[in-house]
């Protein structure tokens, strides 16, 4: 395994930044820990002086950086999804992962597929639609007391993190077990699955689309968390089709 | 053992800064991760706006740090010395720690006495007077080809390093908040759901009890290794139950 072809399947993604600023640190953050794919969700502005001036000389991910409208857009690729977030979310149920677990978990995952690492906006982080659209939530552990990670400093941890798992990974190299490892399922494939499990819940009365209450958001998590696999989702759709059918 | 009391006894050093913005940003980066002695030694403008301006709400920390002629007065009273070096110094034969094991080292050594992390000169770190001062080196892993990491952004994975080192040594695990987590469902429960999942795709012809093949083992498989909720498997069951109503 080779840790820069595994470091370049890391996407940062960062929505709605608002000082460009952060933009610019940001990437020389990634780039000093081997970095390359930059994605911007709307940002306030961009391209911007002061980006690039906080980028150092990692002027070449602001170069490259993606600019999109939706963070649909931003992740459809992606096999995984995993949104940092200052807050514990505990009552939804979150799989919330620690920055350590974050780096294993996107180190292993990177060998094989795309994996997003979300950003949220610097006053308010990531909002609920945006969470709904994770796999996972990464928190790093911050001083109660005063939790305020700048956001760049933010992307220097979990990079930081990241490649110290893709080293310790590829350490104990093997290939081939790579190879035959299956892929979880994109989250275009996913989405695709919840809106056709969304369609039979209504026609079964189970979901009332006037009311729908946190049905889908929940469940979302639930299969969101589980990483499904192609020839799972295979299966869970054709019970859904066959649903459709005996109807 | 008290995180807070540990974390005191490490104390940030930083030597001839030239920015005074990133004294501000690395005073956040402490104050972020329960740091709050800084020291700083000789540096270009302290006091200074800019330091204020980067600092966010850490400014106490700037407030309180104590500034000095020479890197002896900072370090004084410290037991262990570690200086930050982004080359490695292989040739002098310097015991050079990586930043895991930097913050493993100082949280051990911060239980009983003083530790100092020094940071050097953007331009050109530490010379090799104040390097003799120190017990270790450290050195943060980066990406070969590009090197420059920010003053305030060493700081800000150290002090990380550190409380991640200090909280594992404390072990402060507190009973009271596993507690109000929401356990998997037993694995009766699950059975429970199985065979209701079983008998609803029996009913839409999904299932063949026939020739069964390998559906349930592999609906199994994935259901059980998301470690279901009590108030997810109610959903799950809601559903199930919703499709045998409708038919």
């Amino acid at each position: 395994m080779d840790t820069r072809n595994t470091l370049a399947n890391i996407r940062i993604v960062m929505i709605q930044t608002s000082h460009p600023g952060n933009i610019g640190s940001a990437a020389r953050a990634m780039k000093v820990m081997g970095l390359s794919h930059l994605t911007l969700v709307k940002p306030k502005s961009f391209p911007d002086e002061q980006a690039n001036a906080m980028s150092s000389h990692a002027d070449d991910i602001l170069q490259n950086a993606k600019v999109v409208q939706t963070l649909q857009e931003a992740i459809a690729d992606c096999h995984l999804v995993i949104g940092s977030s200052a807050r514990f979310e505990r009552n939804l149920n979150w799989d919330v992962l620690d920055s350590r677990e974050c780096g294993a978990k996107t180190a292993k995952q990177c060998q094989s597929g795309k994996v997003a690492l979300l950003f949220g906006r610097e006053s308010s982080g990531l909002n609920n639609e945006e969470l709904s659209l994770c796999h996972h939530l990464v928190h790093i552990p911050t001083n109660p007391k005063y939790s305020s990670l700048n956001v760049a400093s933010a992307v220097q941890i979990l990079a930081y993190e990241c490649r110290l798992a893709t080293s310790d990974l590829s350490i104990n190299k093997n290939s081939e077990d790579v190879a035959d490892i299956e892929k979880p399922v994109s989250a275009s494939e996913m989405e695709g699955y919840f809106a056709h499990l969304e369609e039979v819940m209504q026609k079964v009365d189970f979901l009332d689309p006037e009311n729908p209450g946190y049905l889908m958001p929940r469940l979302r998590r639930l299969y969101s968390r589980t990483g499904i696999l192609e020839s799972e989702l295979k299966l869970l759709r054709g019970f859904l089709s066959a649903i459709q059918k005996k109807l």
